[in-house]
């Protein structure tokens, strides 16, 4: 019944560097998106298209599209937050776009300013613009709704807007929709329910990505219960950095390498060796001094016996 | 299918001060116990009846078992190490007691000293002498089998040993085993076969318990697989702080409040109130200022329209 494959898409270098203050140079980018490549993560969202006085950390986010693309098979993804956006990153040559579309459409406003009807309208043109392009230069385009699992304004997000929402996209020509914790507020009931309503609305092919934050402790537990329900890409940020601007107190992606650990051990195929992600994360911690990282792995260790890709 | 009752086991005042340097204070401990309680915290494990002279922390033990008693419905539980200890706990008025039994016996003998042989001389010294007492003063005798799913001297523990181990201590009379991730090595999916394997050697009666940390940042999706194959009792820590002293690497208990806020958003019925909880720990960070306390639900606080006992 579950995948023995897991397809696990390291987003720090967008969610985690657009959330703190220092600045990553260019080169250090590549270097991170370079080696976690080469330890065998598969997609990696390397920036954001967003205008660079908003978001100073992710001007480069162009150039490294351009050089992720470089290093084979990976798959390359970014966030655009419009049309505009889109155009950029598929000028760029991404393989993969995210529109995030909240589900409180107050929160909506404040992250993007945007209402509900305004995103519809982009998600329609970025649409038009894909079908415009030869189909073998077309990126996957997934809308991402965030606040799914609960707002910090709104409070409860009903389930039914989700599905509402995530129905709407897929009827504009969206060829993913993608569920997002933004404010880290799931539990693993929730996911698992919510997971399987949207799916049952807009069919399996059409969700499958989870984005997590472990602000409350409990992201990877959602990570695996989205997996028992069918997920086969989680998102994550090495040493769990990142989090939503607009929503206060929502800090921290799950941690690309507990996340690893566990999906290894329990013997699902990610193709990640731990060995070289918890070298990168030594690199990415050096490049960025000033920041806290998390993660529980990294200081332990893996248990005696475990290879890095498999354990028992 | 699932139980609808979780019942959060707080073993801080145990497995978390005893791996740490700073004493608390007899006075703090009891503050600690008697609020936690008052929070809706079903059971606590107060201490050890280990010499004082190993754990000069946990010397007042029996004090703290007396105290506990008195605050009325609480399941007042302490480990033992051996039929001495056994003794000193009933004496007490313990209701539960835990022997930890290491399924690796490198283990068992760098931390009690005692080969399994040794051990199981004890576990039947310890029910001979719970029979000579009258049954309604009975306390409840698990034997936790502790580096069941790892250990960081022998490496990875064959689920066979595990399974004999808890079958001869069910036949020696404990009334019950427990699994016991001492070394946090565990994965969802072997916590779910491991637990299957020893209940269908034991019953389901005799297995309702484990005991995770959270090393390598999964322990809380440890405990979710743990009660999705029918596990009833999680222990905990509240802060995270807690390890064993005798597995380097191994520290920190799952974090009772991160445990708490996903069970009672899940809407299983713990009884506990997030808010008087999160109150605890503000106490007991104050208590050992020294000590750094793990989880995150604290600094996030609950999400917009949580109660404290249930969301959504």
């Amino acid at each position: 019944m579950l995948a023995k494959k897991i397809l696990v898409s390291e987003v720090g270098p967008r969610d985690g560097l657009q959330s703190i203050d220092s600045i990553m140079p260019t080169e250090a980018k590549k270097r991170w998106i370079r080696d976690e490549a080469a330890a065998g993560v598969p997609e990696i969202e390397v920036g954001s298209f967003v205008p660079a006085k908003l978001l100073p950390q992710l001007a480069d986010t162009a150039e490294l599209v351009r050089f992720a693309r470089e290093l084979g098979s990976l798959s390359v993804a970014a966030l655009v937050p419009n049309l505009f956006g889109a155009k950029r990153a598929a000028e760029a040559g991404a393989t993969k776009m995210g529109l995030p579309l909240s589900a409180s459409e107050t929160h909506s406003k404040a992250n993007l300013r945007r209402s509900h009807d305004d995103m519809f309208r982009e998600i329609a043109d970025i649409v038009d613009m894909l079908h415009g392009m030869p189909s073998e230069q077309r990126p996957h385009f997934e809308v991402g709704i965030a606040t799914a699992f609960g707002c910090s304004i709104e409070g409860v997000v009903p389930e039914g807007k989700v599905v509402e929402l995530a129905a709407r996209a897929i009827s504009l020509g969206a060829d993913e929709v993608g569920l997002s914790d933004t404010t880290g507020s799931a539990n693993p009931a929730q996911v698992r329910r919510l997971v399987k309503l949207v799916r049952d609305e807009v069919g399996e092919r059409r969700l499958t990505g989870v984005h997590l934050h472990n602000t409350r402790g409990v992201g990877i537990a959602n990570a695996l219960a989205a997996i028992e329900v069918g997920i086969t890409t989680i998102d994550c940020s090495l040493g769990g950095i990142g989090g939503c601007p607009a929503a206060p107190g929502a800090s921290g992606n799950i941690v690309t390498e507990d996340l690893v650990f566990m999906l290894n051990s329990m013997g699902y195929e990610t193709g990640i060796d731990m060995h070289k992600l918890l070298e990168v994360r030594r690199q990415v911690a050096e490049s960025l001094p000033a920041e806290e990282l998390y993660g529980f792995t990294a200081a332990a260790g893996l248990p005696l016996g475990h290879t890095g890709c498999k354990w028992g």
